[in-house]
């Protein structure tokens, strides 16, 4: 059977987040692919797999998911069919056939996430779903040190989400910048992979750094004490997207 | 009795508009504000005028109001108990007391609205309540053509909307200026009024001459002729943004 990627470009606000909830469990992004995906292959459940498990209000716009197809069709008439098929929410922004032994997220190399704040007095409504939220000041100087630290391989039990079941929380980030941009601090993080609301846990370390309620040596000692008490608490869901995830390159002569 | 002025954004996509319905007709950001000032007011109705009486699903980050409140009170604690008692979609961004005889409205000397364009293959899900979608590909130097006809003295009759109750549709445009940047036109004007629909007319002529579908001298014919049916279709509500308004300057020593 065919195998095909797709990337994925959706408003996560009215999601319980990509992974499919049991059934009457509410609306998510795998899901709904599923669905769309099951009516364009007659009614056979096309099970998918997608690079990032995006949580309740989280957007993207490079999400990965991968399938078998029961039949074959070009990509570009999958793409058209897909988006007739999803909701307005949704978009299959790139379709593709896959190399064979692709995987969404186990042939995943880094994933990059993007994170944006507004920290002015007063928030615009038309921000409100797209950015967190919290009036600062922010000393641009300590947000940047604190980004920094968040470089390399690292322990990130104290950024994980309590319940998460991983065997590890040694995640290696590869790129982690703050620019703070007007009143609106803009974060992207890149890293072999993320545990459950890491990044909105780097975005609390920079809001606690950039008010100087935890200096930037604050936090290297909080992030090596392996312990989420010690750790501020997660950014808002709403100001998360889910930028791209990257494959190993395709072998070529 | 005090007089106020205040600036306002809203997302407008879950309003009827600016202006106030029968009761029962729908939300506004008219009556959303009458209904928080009269809860501030103890009950008693403060009637609001709006500088530009935005359509549904037209957003503002400018938005001026007026309104006479019965009793004083420091512009700063009424921003912020308005903003205690508004919907998350309705943000007070400034109060400030009013010079005597001052109206919204009638004192208004300019608007300024901007519209953007989504013109790329596919439009990302989070663009879809604050962009307009039409597949391009637009020519830049056709648009930007067009959207200097517009500027100056002119009858806008071709560009209003049917129904509306003008003594003249003549308007001054005093700026009038597009640019496209990636795949997204950004289009502003500022002129001394606005007849109902004429952003969004002047945009669907900025797509027509893009797409090459009606040349800038065939859109110059269009307008001079006087006449609806000569123009192309208006872009649709969720891309135009009411930006600001500005008043004569208050005399000074």
């Amino acid at each position: 059977v065919p195998l095909y990627r797709v990337t994925l470009a959706y408003d996560g606000t009215d999601f319980l987040g990509w992974q499919l909830q049991r059934p009457g469990g509410g609306r998510t992004v795998q899901g709904a692919l599923e669905e769309a995906l099951g009516r364009l292959a007659g009614g056979v459940r096309v099970a998918v797999t997608g690079a990032g498990r995006t949580d309740a209000g989280v957007h993207a716009v490079g999400q990965v998911a991968s399938f078998d197809l029961p039949r074959e069709m070009p990509a570009g008439e999958l793409q058209r069919a897909l988006n007739g098929l999803l909701p307005s929410d949704v978009r299959v922004v790139d379709a593709a056939p896959a190399p064979p032994g692709f995987h969404a997220r186990r042939s995943a190399v880094t994933k990059t996430y993007r994170y944006e704040l507004d920290y002015g007095t007063i928030q615009l409504p038309q921000r409100r779903l797209f950015a967190g939220f919290a009036p600062g000041p922010l000393d641009g100087e300590a947000v940047r040190a604190a980004a920094a630290l968040y470089v390399g391989r690292h322990d990130f039990a104290s950024l994980a989400s309590a319940g998460g079941s991983v065997r590890t929380t040694v995640r290696t980030v590869a790129r982690s910048e703050a620019r703070l941009d007007g009143a609106t601090l803009v974060y992207e993080a890149e890293a072999d992979g993320f545990l459950r609301k890491m990044v909105r846990s780097m975005v609390g370390g920079l809001i606690a750094a950039g008010r100087g309620a935890m200096p930037p040596e604050e936090l290297a000692r909080a992030l090596a004490a392996r312990d989420r008490r010690a750790w501020p608490p997660p950014a808002p869901a709403c100001g998360l997207t889910l930028v791209g995830v990257s494959y190993p390159p395709a072998p070529r002569c």
